[in-house]
């Protein structure tokens, strides 16, 4: 059976989502908890968005492939349904700093990764003296000046909808750089903080981070909106361009069409990923 | 003159508030930065609530004495009036877990302690399979079983107005332990996540922790509503209540009277904290 697991975790001690040899990763720590509450070695994780280190998720999905009579069997003696046995068990071994939101049987031809629509990420930073929240601090960048909200909006409404995002990417060799920005907005959430809310069908590596970046520097005056078009128009990366710190960086969540479309949506994105 | 300091930290590295030798304190901290930008070893700092190892403060109040020429000084070159100018370079000195969120001179028969009307605390515990967020588990106490937030709201009408707290206070020789509960309800904001209020004139040693202790024991089923009235009435720390963990609270706002009453209220404090 193929299982859904609906995840958060603090990115601040982990070395990003994808397991690595002698490194501390969300990957390599749901494996381990999986294993040992599967009682199998066999345990492979698909995610829908591979965040690098110090990201963060709320929204994070993955799937697994597993025999239902281990499932059945890790649920032991409990009264529970298998299913929310193996939750709470889960939680139980996990560390803090990641917890498994759900656990269900996925709908014939899910796929977390190829299967999902879009990926909404979320940015936030604290940009007046003093109104930096300590226990926010994980996941809020602070910053020195404040930003004009208003200004980054108009820059960032040259980078909606289809494109090749090349001067927002690392640059990988055969890999299309071409995406499709469905949002992209600034909002104050009370004093002094700032959020961007970012949602595409897939992003490249950095892309957030870089797109955030070109607006920041909108948002502080330094440049003027119509430099985000020019960025993207020039299509390779340009210095003036930074990547914003990774801890102001949350996966909110994932879409997925209804169930009788998943199969055919993870068929297509299959191709596209592979052009 | 006297300056009054607004601020927030993250409780979970501090020895509490209170400045004490060898330990790592907010009261050290801050002393220690004001000491730095003011140039003068000669910094106290009188706070609204003396929080406890591991608790958290968005709203502490404090106030320090200070020769208003060392402010000036502290400004040095700034282009900012001095105490907008004091209050940037206290945050660029204090380590992120303490941020200043203000910085004002204070109006006249002010004292942080003793003329404030009341300290509102919140408790927050998430009490949901899974539902904790991994961002805010450094002040959200994760709870294994669900609340009844209307059978801890039953519990808790008993406690509010005037009484004598002993049933809930760290016994302290010749010091009063009555209180004026102004507030304290239990509410569900969003799914598996139930924050307590609790406001009163002050609060005793460990009173908070101790009220919620008994709160979540009806909350759980394992004791009825009328057991709150009944822990009050005793006047004695019973065993069977235990104080929740520290680092589920955080110091939310003090409240202070207009202007015109805060000598009034400073002297009407005074004597009833030295009964």
């Amino acid at each position: 059976m193929r299982i859904r697991l609906d995840l958060a975790y603090d990115g601040t001690d982990f070395h990003g989502w994808a397991a690595q040899p002698q490194l501390r990763t969300v990957q390599g720590e749901l494996e381990a908890a999986l294993g040992t509450v599967l009682r199998t070695p066999d345990v492979a994780l698909v995610c829908a968005g591979r965040t690098d280190t110090g990201v963060h998720a709320r929204g994070q999905v993955a799937h697994l492939d597993v025999e239902e009579s281990l499932v059945e069997a890790a649920a032991g003696r409990s009264t529970l349904p298998p299913l929310d046995a193996l939750l709470r068990r889960l939680n139980g071994l996990l560390p803090g700093d990641v917890r498994v939101h759900g656990v269900a049987e996925a709908p014939a031809g899910f796929d977390a990764r190829f299967s999902a629509l879009w990926r909404r990420y979320a940015y936030r930073i604290a940009d007046a003296a003093g109104a930096a929240d300590p226990l926010l601090r994980r996941h809020v960048v602070e910053w020195p000046r404040p930003l004009d909200v208003a200004a980054m909006n108009a820059g960032a409404a040259a980078l909606l909808g289809e494109h090749d995002f090349a001067a927002f990417c690392k640059h990988r060799e055969g890999a299309t750089t071409i995406r499709k920005v469905l949002e992209l907005r600034w909002d104050r959430d009370g004093v002094g903080l700032a959020t961007a809310t970012v949602r595409a069908d897939a992003f490249c590596h950095h892309m957030v981070r870089s797109l955030m970046g070109c607006l920041v520097a909108i948002g502080e005056g330094r440049r003027t909106p119509s430099w985000a078009g020019e960025i993207l128009a020039a299509a390779v990366r340009d210095p003036a361009v930074a990547n914003l710190p990774a801890h102001g960086l949350t996966l909110e969540e994932v879409g997925y069409p209804a169930d009788a479309d998943l199969a055919a949506r993870a068929e297509e994105s299959r191709k596209v990923r592979t052009l």
